[in-house]
């Protein structure tokens, strides 16, 4: 492995890092907190460190899957490592564990926290916190192949490794540019929520941050009751940018390129749509005792199954407290995620989709053997190479959920409390149900459960492989 | 489809049937019971619908997959409507949906209860309700095959579509050949363990029926606190028999023909005692602190985790109040199984195996594209067809499960109940946690949620494909 090439590459995720934690240090002195000093002290810190790993550039520029690889896992953990010191030392009683724990958290936009007040938090802090929401939710590396001059034509690997779902291509010839076009495109979204949000009645910081949390399908709140607090109109606003995130961002790249039927008729975001939809309406009608009317059963259901299909996490109202078969409904909502190519985690509905039609295509096969069909997906025929995907990363999904599982259990907290938040932190929603649940948080785990946890939000969020390959020792032998 | 060759199937089935039901009929009579009245008539329905089903075997005898899945699914059907007519009648307050469950649990092979107290019931139902176990461990079709002249050259069929696991192959060119071999050895295994748990005190009666349990892998006991009222000698035996039956019975025939060294090097068999092993020990030191000593842990761990992994469902104390961990180990031996081509169920160890292997190939394929690896297992390359089977029927298991506990959550059961019942069914293991724990039963369900365990228990033991296409219109479509 080409180990000074993933240093630099580390090292150049660092010295963003430090320039994005201007911001939050800009918010803090405009509030005028104290805490103003461990944000610079981050920044510096991650500026200095960056600096040594990336100072000069390595001869030996060759950088394959593997390298692409590492790069991608070791830039997220160090990330995290870094952008935990702000909250390591500005919030008392929080030990690292527990900082990192939820600034892994916000990277992996999962939203999962450890916290049990953040009224009383610095907004400079909250503020950070919900922006790595925002960092996290296009991917850090994808930023930086969008700033930087490419560095090699393998730049592709490091978008893959990334990026959520089996089948990001490239929009355009060129990464960069296909990075470029991405991040103007989250943007947009990005500016288009806050003034929405503002317009209806939202204080700007708290417009801000739920819009982090929204377009990285995140979920930090910045409230102790998540988003109770605010209008109906507000909830509806927020439900619509979770919708819009979750969909496969290739549909708005195809708008703006004008080809509106091809961005209409994606298989992929209709069958979203439609297990949204249909999701949506079983909840309602389960839940509706549980509200004053089926209208407004139908308002928290759109908001909260959208907020777990999405994996972002936000809460309008208890949802632990709903009849058990709406929160099975959540549960699978929660697996499947959304769509590929969004900032949603699960395991994402076109591999669901391509799952059912490997079944169907089964059973036809089982009643005429000879028939011989080929199985397409948005109107194409399925490359092996990606049901063969589909199919390891089905396996690798059940083994590191049974494993985490095990675990977590070691802690002797109840069977759904230890299901739903591993089932809440691999798939990057943020919430699970009883002691995890809305109103709950993952404080009272032991530090061993956590960094299971932690590992689980970072396998999810980079598409399982990455985190595995990190502990297997062949990764760093010598290719014989 | 040739309507025709399948009814002439199911018909021989329910023929077969009829004459098992004499045994328990013979019991009836010997402990004098009015029960027997309803057992003869159960039998004499069962000969005539099966005599007019295949009183003339058609002419056109061409039978193909579609042909055999059919047969297949609906035998197990017709065989458990049947042989719940005894139940139906002989205990009061006790309905035919009741009845229908728990003959379906018993030729399954799961062992689940709607029962809530089995002491005082007729002993000649009690040895019909075992016997379920012993007839569907082997599977009512090999034992037809092993008795009727071959229909035709494509049985293999029949066989491949009720035996368990993913490779079960012919032993010895003939299909009715093999099926007699496999008969054979069931047969010794049952005397051996008869025998040895008469000789170690137990009474005949229940030593009879809790070898049905044991060697079916079914787990149906004849006292209300299953296997804890046995001396530690006789639960060691039944742990010894039910490990025995969990194993691939290609090892026994090897052992038969004198191949020591293909026996005692079997992949799949060596794994499986593995994981039984290292599930015991974790099992056993994670719960010691409910036992008066670790020895006392070790044994009840090995009993209880043989009797989940091999899908037996016997229980000599109350794993439910075991702590998180233990019983989070219990249910993830519940997923893993028995080997292929024995008589137990779960997921099976071959496809664990096989999976685990695609997992380290595509990590190796990640670190080192240009390598070309082929998978084995059991010292062969393993077939792409095998390969695509496997997961195939992981896609599918996991969207029957996922239907399931949705369907079963409507009931309103808690969380760990609803999912337990699930897990308990679908692979044909018998108790979960909580309400439907050792001490619990599934007579609380709705009418509803225990068709749904049905079905669960049929395509558990059925291998998901036949219990599908039942539901499929394409399935009785004309091929175009």
């Amino acid at each position: 492995m080409n180990r000074r090439m993933v240093a630099f590459f580390v090292g150049s995720v660092l010295r963003i890092e430090a320039v994005l934690m201007i911001l939050p240090l800009v918010v803090s002195f405009i509030y005028g907190e104290d805490e103003w000093i461990y944000i610079a002290a981050a920044a510096v810190i991650s500026f200095l460190v960056g600096y040594l790993l990336s100072f000069k550039k390595p001869k030996n520029v060759s950088f394959y899957t593997r390298e692409g690889i590492m790069a991608v896992a070791l830039s997220w953990i160090f990330m995290s490592v870094f952008g935990a010191i702000p909250m390591w030392h500005a919030v008392s009683h929080i030990g690292f564990t527990d900082a990192l724990f939820e600034t892994i958290s916000g990277f992996t936009t999962t939203g999962a926290s450890i916290l049990t007040e953040v009224e009383s938090l610095p907004k400079g802090l909250l503020f950070w916190r919900s922006f790595t929401h925002w960092v996290g939710g296009m991917g850090v590396l994808v930023f930086m192949l969008a700033i930087l001059p490419e560095a090699s034509g393998e730049n592709i690997y490091l978008m893959r490794a990334e990026s959520p779902g089996p089948s990001v291509g490239k929009l355009v010839p060129r990464v960069k540019s296909t990075a470029k076009i991405l991040y103007l495109i989250y943007i947009g979204i990005t500016l288009s929520e806050m003034i929405a949000l503002m317009v209806a009645g939202m204080p700007m910081y708290d417009a801000v941050v739920i819009t982090f949390g929204t377009v990285g399908t995140g979920g930090f709140a910045v409230t102790n009751n998540g988003c109770a607090a605010y209008t109906a109109l507000q909830q509806g606003i927020i439900t619509f940018f979770m919708i819009v995130c979750g969909a496969n961002f290739n549909v708005y790249f195809l708008v703006v390129a004008r080809k509106f039927k091809a961005a209409f008729t994606s298989e992929e975001v209709l069958s979203y749509l439609s297990i949204y939809a249909a999701a949506t309406l079983c909840v309602a009608i389960n839940a509706r005792n549980m509200f004053t009317g089926f209208g407004e059963a139908l308002h928290h259901s759109f908001f909260n199954v959208a907020s777990v299909m999405t994996t972002t996490g936000f809460s309008t109202t208890d949802f632990n407290t709903w009849p058990v078969f709406s929160r099975m409904m959540l549960l699978l909502c929660m697996f499947i995620g959304g769509c590929a190519g969004s900032t949603a985690g699960g395991i994402k509905v076109s591999r669901i989709v391509i799952g059912f039609k490997t079944i169907r295509k089964e059973l036809q096969h089982l009643v005429h053997p000879r028939s011989v069909k080929i199985l397409k997906f948005e109107g194409k025929p399925i490359e092996h190479s990606v049901l063969r995907g589909i199919n390891v990363y089905f396996l690798t999904y059940i083994l590191i959920f049974a494993v985490s599982i095990l675990l977590v259990s070691l802690d002797g907290k109840d069977f759904t409390t230890t299901v739903t938040a591993v089932i809440a932190t691999f798939n990057n929603i943020g919430p699970g149900l009883d002691m995890v649940g809305p109103m709950g948080n993952y404080s009272q785990f032991s530090a061993f459960a956590k960094y299971v946890l932690m590992f689980d939000m970072l396998a999810g969020r980079l598409e399982l492989f990455p985190m595995l390959l990190i502990f297997m020792p062949m990764t760093f032998r010598r290719q014989k």
